[in-house]
């Protein structure tokens, strides 16, 4: 797997990843122009989009009628420098006729064993999740 | 930090981070379309955007006059399920009329104390590096 962030000018490079382009840039009290988003909170995006693949793929599997699903990730950065990551909520949001037995099984699978993000993260992020069903917060 | 993949159909997902939009989307084999990268890769691309903007902000303090500058990353996914990164390498390559003690000494500062996704990522993957100036690779 490879990637490439190349300057452009001022803060401002370009991403290369599986044949697209994302330009990524600071904020102007840091030199840059916001011509994109800042590089680090795509580790988080690359968390949310993993395990959103991974369960809108299983709840098609199960045959769940989807209609609206999104996955928010909400993280905590360290206070000095280097501002790690130390926590990441991530939380779905699923609505459609869907079992809610078969939606829990579903992110439970996507966080145990087919997102190599999170297992990627989860040695030194505190990872917790929460699943939300037509409006309604599911507990375990 | 907030970010969010809102799902639009098939595999593909709207990706909002600092009010930039970037779409993802898995590969045909997959049930996608690729309209966009696929996430997991946006983990390396957060690190080498991440040290990609400290470096040129510290190089641009340091009043080097760079030309040309990328950074690539070159990962290592487990062979089995969960496909976490087990190594990532990443490679600096700079032009223009740079001293290379200044350069090597920005890229410590950026993987030693500024780039909080590779504080976030060095417990679980190997980190590694190359620094290239001007078409020679510089040795420790």
């Amino acid at each position: 797997m490879q990637t490439k962030a190349v300057w452009k000018d001022g803060m401002t490079f370009e991403v290369q990843l599986d044949g697209h382009h994302i330009v990524i840039d600071a904020m102007p009290e840091h030199g840059g122009r916001d011509l994109g988003p800042r590089p680090k909170g795509l580790t988080v995006s690359s968390l949310v989009g993993c395990t959103g693949m991974d369960v809108i793929s299983i709840l098609n599997k199960m045959r769940q009628e989807v209609t609206a699903f999104e996955v928010a990730g909400e993280a905590q950065l360290a206070d000095e420098h280097p501002k790690r990551f130390t926590a990441i909520k991530v939380i779905y949001r699923v609505e459609g006729e869907i079992n809610s037995e078969k939606l829990k099984h579903a992110v439970e699978l996507s966080e145990d064993r087919y997102c190599g993000v999170s297992a990627t993260l989860r040695p030194s992020v505190e990872l917790t999740s929460e699943i939300w069903l037509n409006g309604q917060r599911l507990v375990d």
